[in-house]
């Protein structure tokens, strides 16, 4: 049987660029794991880490010009969105470059032996190693960011593990290009190419999670994958974590003081938002709570304006174009649900930007075919829910699933404390990772306080795929009792040679 | 269908005590969760938390002896050892308190906007929430410490999520009054006691783990018992975390200069270490390399004196004397298995001590049923591996499952660098969460750089369920994002009026 052949497609036009790569056998996909196992001593020097990551920052900024291109002819994102991405990726491998540095990450803790304690304390040290070798799947929406450089493989390498990627089917040459680039950094400081393994084919991500080498899995993507991946790390014989960011709907609720105060100016924040994009950002806002009545008709009427003027755009593949077609037609023909800007196919490889309508106490109650609506609908749509009275939004907030972010548009005297402000964030906050309050979800800042992630199905975990804390997904810890000075990890030495963050005998040194 | 009665039994006669209560049906389960569900705002204070905690270890010290004489009555483990744990209890819950007080489990951390930054970073504040009810499934051989008032309990309660214990049915009668004690002191608090809800049997211990309002569980017992639960908590249309301790052989090298050096005293450690509460500690030594030789045996000879001279002794429950008793023969009907103190039945009620040995290179290759050897084999019993050199002991020890300790025993150059230790504990430390050197992994000290865990089986997760850390299971991180200052949690204003550690703009503060 020859191999399945892994084309590079245009979105613009739906046709064939190149052929990549073939699928990657069973075989093959062992071949990669092995190989990046083979290269966890070379990443046992921190300084090495750190040195490889950001030669990999310098090598891909100085790629741009052509791997922009090389993703642009794939996904149709746009050279100005693609030049910032690999900023932000690049950035964001520098970033893991000072964790690894500052190596507070390792969570070092000393005790020295008290036998006032119940029972007595030996000596003990712990500090964290990595887990071995993470699978890492890639996003559609984000060549660079979510994908072969990303945030998953930056902050695994910063914790000194190799990793494999499953390449997402909708760029596979800039996948193939990006990892050259990155084993050309590793090779700088001696470290095989084998620590960034690639492989390609659905078939390729499943034998990938199965591997008994492998040790951890991240993924961003669908519910439907993501939980299919899930599943098979759980129920391997020796189960592994998998971090997984599957869905998320990122409700946003105005508050009518929001509404009159400044209804036009949120509802052309809106439009920006969710049409951002092409609304292909997994913290698109999909459900947003607007007041019934004059003050909440201005809102609609502000996205009516800014969406209209907003043009067709094109999708990562005509997959996800004819989900999008199929989807909001789904939605739109529900009774009471109406659609102020239609969204739907524009040319043969386009689609139309839109919005839905419907009266949020058809979403209070469970089980009707308005469910629909509160499941997230990839590309440039969102539902505007009209309620009547804050109880309506609560009921309708207590049906959600978990999500990445949620969102708050307050007015001036709310946002100071008088109102009901404090209340609705009590109540967002247990639905998702990231709270916002006057601002949109859309755009995920690489920084220490970042958390990306939340409850289920947003993540699969308690874990973020952005920001410092990524890297505590790739490590466990170790404790070591009673063990000699001589024979210890420098890490964990009382004269700390490293010079390293530490929690001793209770106190916390920086 | 009459409710299935839940008896306390007496292991030192087989005999039932007294019909503690019936075991649990689905509306009990969900009645008990619906109540802890019900209490977490009141465990949202950490003022009242951290007394609360107080309360229950001030109120089980001073129930001590009625406590130590119930579980005594039904466990056969002997006030000695039961007030001890009940010691170390009462400590563990004082010890959560203080990591309340100090707050460092929050991990706040705080961003200021930054233009700088790819993309610019906006006002993120980060720190972590109390996950919801967690569900503890208690352990058989630690009716307190890890139980109804045990770690996963108080750190839960730490971390401000209410509980639901499953009891084990070897103390049903102790956990019912232990329960009341933790009752009593939420009571003085004003936390209602659902805040602590107590089911039996182990239907409901399912129907718990996939009850839709349990956030997340843990658990402390067998292989079998532990990953049906996994199994059922990672299948539940939403997933939720399940930190379990399953099983560990706790491998112990003994180098051929140590051997050498004290084989007498490490062969009477030993002896000390695996049969220390009639060998049931999840952290026995169950597989123990000697060399061959003369050397190895003066280690061999030791432990058959200590261990001769140790008496029968009654295990917690009937099944387990009789697994145990099937166990050790099978075991000893294996080709090439010695055994110089034969373990199995004692009298009717109880079990003898004893010890295997084994060639090595019997466990050095995959498949044949010498496997078993590496297996854990529940009471006082160890397996003692000879090896004729040191490439038998690394082949043993690479086909090893996850262990909660390994550990090393090393002669005094080797302790001062000279020789093998390093390459040793580069070998133990993949295997395990705790490695020792010239100590015994029995005794598990509750201290900030514990960490009781390993590689699958020993654990399902990463976490530790011993230790100040063990708090961290059962939060996740929620970030802020452009919040005014007055809806902010105070834990997250930039004032600090709790005075809390945090990361601050970049900088650790203390």
């Amino acid at each position: 049987m020859a191999a399945a052949p892994v084309w590079s497609v245009d979105p613009r036009t739906g046709k064939h660029r190149e052929q990549v790569a073939v699928e990657a056998t069973a075989g093959e996909v062992d071949q990669a794991v092995r190989a990046a196992r083979a290269a966890v001593d070379s990443l046992a020097d921190r300084t090495v880490r750190a040195a490889f990551l950001r030669s990999a920052a310098e090598f891909l900024d100085a790629s741009k010009d052509h791997l922009v291109e090389a993703a642009d002819a794939e996904t149709a994102l746009g050279p100005v969105r693609l030049t910032g991405e690999l900023a932000r990726t690049s950035y964001q491998l520098r970033a893991f470059a000072d964790i690894v540095d500052e190596g507070a990450f390792l969570g070092i803790v000393i005790d020295h032996p008290d036998d006032t304690a119940t029972p007595p304390i030996p000596d003990l040290r712990r500090y964290k190693v990595p887990l071995g070798v993470v699978a890492v799947y890639s996003a559609s929406n984000f060549p660079f960011a979510f994908s072969v450089p990303g945030g998953d493989t930056a902050s695994a390498l910063a914790a000194g593990c190799p990793v494999v990627v499953k390449a997402h089917p909708d760029h596979p040459a800039t996948s193939e290009l990006v990892a050259s680039v990155i084993r050309r950094a590793a090779a700088r400081h001696g470290i095989p190419e084998g620590v960034l393994g690639l492989v390609h084919g659905f078939e390729a991500g499943v034998e990938l999670v199965k591997h008994p080498l492998v040790s951890a899995a991240g993924f961003t993507g669908s519910v439907r994958g993501g939980r299919a991946l899930f599943d098979a790390a759980s129920s391997r014989p020796v189960p592994i974590p998998f971090h997984g960011e599957l869905g998320s709907l990122n409700p946003v609720v105005i508050t009518a003081e929001a509404a009159a105060e400044r209804g036009e100016q949120i509802g052309a924040g809106l439009a920006g938002s969710m049409t951002l994009g092409v609304g292909q950002f997994c913290v698109k806002p999909g459900l947003v709570f607007a007041p019934a009545g004059a003050d909440g008709d201005r809102v609609v009427a502000s996205l009516t304006d800014a969406v209209s003027d907003t043009g067709a755009g094109v999708l990562l593949d005509h997959r996800m174009r004819d989900n999008f077609v199929a989807g909001v037609a789904e939605r739109a023909g529900l009774p009471d649900v109406d659609a102020p800007v239609t969204p739907g196919a524009g040319s043969e490889h386009t689609v139309s930007p839109g919005f839905l309508t419907v009266p949020a106490q058809r979403l209070a109650t469970d089980g009707g075919d308005h469910d629909l609506l509160l499941e997230e609908c990839f590309g440039p749509v969102t539902v505007v829910a009209r309620y009547e009275d804050d109880a309506q939004v609560t009921a309708v907030l207590s049906r959600l699933p978990g999500n990445l972010s949620a969102t708050v548009h307050l007015s001036e005297g709310e946002a100071a404390g008088k109102g009901r402000g404090a209340e609705i964030l009590a109540e967002l906050t247990p639905l998702a990772g990231r709270v916002l309050v006057n601002a949109w979800p859309t755009g995920v800042a690489v920084a220490p306080a970042q958390h990306h992630g939340g409850p289920y199905p947003a993540t699969t975990s308690t874990s973020t795929s952005v920001g410092g804390t990524a890297v505590e997904r790739w490590l466990r810890p170790v404790a070591y009792q009673n063990t000699p000075e001589a024979l210890l990890p420098p890490e964990l030495r009382d004269d700390n040679p490293l010079g390293l963050p530490r929690r001793y005998e209770g106190r916390q040194e920086l």
